[in-house]
């Protein structure tokens, strides 16, 4: 079979665009609505998507005047998802820092039995002093930190998730046994950030653990990304720096001993459709249009760690910015964002309105011909394994994408027209079952 | 309208008895079975309970020999159920030791969301070291400090359910303004045990919050169920047992300056039937008769907090049994077991077979009108508003229930028939939705 694209739905409330929830269409209440959650997950798998994907962070981001803020706890709400699909994968983010390994894995646990094997978990580190703060952490901790106890807490929920072996349980009636005990490993783990003694109290599930997403892009998210991720989501503006990005993580991920085709690359784009490419630029620029522009000033100071009221509107960014690695928060987006202001040349309104429709990834506005040829492109030229998907405006941004792009892409022998007899997330992927760390190597049998 | 039973069904894999897995009938996968307990739900749900119920604690429970170990999380598998179902209540249990507010908060109001109004959480303090280690504590936290962490934990989550006023969303589409900032109120907690700066982000669920259950029976566990407990499980033996308890947990209710029928008691009972009594007696016996006693002494043993070993199965417990002030788990538990054994001279082995059942609570055998008998006994004689119904056998168990038990019932005018148009949990239960803690009291108008 011909190397075929893994597409991610990226769902975000409205649509990713901040100024979605303004258009007529577009349901103000859509957050916390789980029918409008259930209808996207269902186009998505109408799409044959190999998943979807929700953003999280524990704190109420910024003023709620600006757009639908809060959301659904995300394991809650993919929980309910898995009732509504069959076969799409369901990936949740979920924070190293604010939680503990036992919950966490159990929870994921929990959800890749529930939804027959069909779990992701989107490893982040949670930047930014507010979520600290809902934590009884007075300072954002360490980027280096953040990282150090996120590799922790994946050694012990990999342990956790391992402690059940898969024949662990007897069920002998007869005899009144019902599992090995000798089949249980408890991790009795004592290290820097987590001490956790005993075996999860789920048993192994279908995949023995969720598909390990991450999407950090500094040093350490790449290094993080290199050892234990099994897709990456990257936020890329530009081909050259997909294919840059695409090879050295491939690259990182061999030198960590892994097999790179075991790590998916997935770069955003935010397809803005038109039947015409006239249309799409009209859309596009509807959509900027609804930017309430003293927001994307204050988000923008925020990112960029400058005093509010520091911008101007209608001049370029100041010359001098704070060096990346004074960044504790999200590093690679301060660099991406900076950068694109800088190459191009782009006003604060122009930069507003560029990032507006994705927050630094890539915006594509045209026909579903070239949205299809803009995504050929990168995944034939070294810079995606796929995409993932983030329509401007939900639902119909999905609609027009599964409706007039997912056909081309078939005819294009580029994506499964039916999800076949294979079942799991991580065998959408393409990836292998993990074997348990504490079982016995199988025999080879005849 | 004459006052009417509340009847929750609280849910144990294959049954509260623990042999019930070695029965024929019995799926000993079902702990793991979503469609297990889908049937279950929905089988209440024609009995038209108010709520069901799954117990639980964040470790693995002795050895897995036993009997069916590890479950699917509870909110987790609550939400799926959620889609599964329409009205009943949805009550999961979750500790206050081992969980941060901002985090728990959130998942009961998309729980509350999801379900339509129709979560609850039986807040429990976790008894045990084997729980603490999972969690980098060593010892055991000492009861009262548990129950003090408890009512930090439920003062913060309060402000955090209220941390949105109910018309916080404005959705102005053509001004531009989503929410209104002024109506959504940051907690700014510093306690002892937590700090919580910001509010949720998720918006004031459909109840304002989850039903708040509890099933404490120590003193701190009485006290911290008049402050803050609407409904409360307990475990009582005999009906002038149960009435002293009900007349001391609604006058401790008033006490605390609340209306003491805003706290609803439900004993629980192991309803044992067969269409004779006969017949119930012999499935007595038939569980009794599958009970591996060793397991019965060592999990007595570890009760009691004696060296394994020191119980004899065919003695009459030891003399000298630690007080029930050393003990820092389960403390009223401890107390019910000694309690029993010595008012009725059980020898170990008689012990074991009475616990077995309903591990302390209430087994009752008997035929339908019998069982219905005893329950409307409790319920004219002030010892219960409702009951937490415990099967020893799933789902054969929660099936006769409802087909024969509950007619009855209904007959008398005892149970309702069918739920109505009101549709939360607290509604069912009788009880108002709380105001905002934050919000103006609003203006009578005419
Ligand atoms: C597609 C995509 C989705 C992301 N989703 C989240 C998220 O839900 N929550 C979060 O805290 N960070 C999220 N991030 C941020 C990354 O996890 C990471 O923190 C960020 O890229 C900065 O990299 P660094 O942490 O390595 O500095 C996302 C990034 C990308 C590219
Ligand atoms: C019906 C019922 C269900 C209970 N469920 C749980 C549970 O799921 N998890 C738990 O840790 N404790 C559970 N308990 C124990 C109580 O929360 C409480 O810890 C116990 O009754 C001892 O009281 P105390 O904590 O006040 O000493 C339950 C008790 C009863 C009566």
């Amino acid at each position: 079979m011909t190397r075929q694209l893994h597409l991610n739905a990226f769902l975000m409330t409205t649509g990713h665009h901040e100024a979605s929830w303004r258009l007529p269409e577009s349901d103000p209440y859509a957050h916390v609505d789980l029918a409008h959650y259930a209808g996207l997950a269902r186009t998505a798998e109408r799409g044959t998507f190999d998943s979807l994907f929700l953003a999280d962070g524990p704190h109420l981001w910024g003023s709620v005047a600006q757009r639908p803020a809060g959301a659904l706890e995300p394991l809650t709400l993919l929980t309910a998802l898995a009732t509504a699909t069959e076969h799409i994968g369901l990936i949740a983010t979920a924070s190293t820092s604010y939680n503990s390994p036992y919950n966490l894995a159990r929870r994921f646990a929990s959800l890749d039995i529930i939804s027959g094997g069909r779990a992701g978990w989107n490893i982040v580190t949670t930047a930014g002093a507010e979520a600290a703060r809902n934590f009884g952490v007075d300072e954002e901790p360490a980027h280096a930190e953040r990282y150090a106890r996120a590799a922790e807490f994946l050694d012990v929920a990999l342990k956790l998730w391992d402690s059940w072996e898969d024949d662990a349980i007897v069920a002998d009636k007869a005899a009144g046994v019902w599992g090995d005990d000798a089949k249980i490993h408890p991790p009795r783990h004592r290290g820097t950030y987590f001490g956790v003694e005993g075996a999860l109290n789920v048993p192994r599930s279908p995949q023995g653990y969720p598909l390990l997403v991450q999407a950090g892009s500094s040093e350490d998210g790449k290094a993080f990304a290199a050892r234990y991720a099994e897709a990456v989501f990257t936020a890329q503006q530009t081909v050259e720096e997909a294919r840059a990005f695409y090879a050295d993580l491939k690259a990182r991920t061999a030198a960590a001993g892994r097999d790179p085709d075991h790590v998916k690359v997935l770069p955003g784009i935010v397809p803005v459709i038109g039947s015409t490419e006239a249309e799409a630029r009209a859309h596009e620029q509807l959509l900027e249009d609804h930017i309430v522009h003293r927001h994307g000033v204050a988000n923008l100071e925020g990112l960029l760690r400058l005093p509010a009221g520091t911008l101007e509107l209608d001049a370029l960014l100041p010359a001098e910015l704070p060096p990346e690695d004074a960044i504790e928060g999200a590093r690679s987006r301060y660099t991406l964002v900076v950068g694109l202001a800088r190459r191009e040349r782009l006003t604060v309104r122009q930069l507003i309105g560029r990032l507006g429709g994705g927050r630094g990834h890539l915006t594509f506005a045209g026909t579903p011909e070239q949205v299809a040829d803009a995504i050929e492109t990168w995944f034939t030229q070294g810079a995606a394994d796929g995409f993932n998907i983030m329509p401007p405006v939900l639902p119909s941004g999905l609609e027009t994408f599964v409706d007039h792009v997912v056909p081309i892409l078939r005819a294009r022998g580029l994506l499964r027209t039916a999800y076949g007899p294979r079942r799991t997330l991580r065998e959408r992927y393409g990836l292998p079952r993990p074997a348990n760390q504490y079982a016995a190597p199988a025999l080879a049998t005849a």
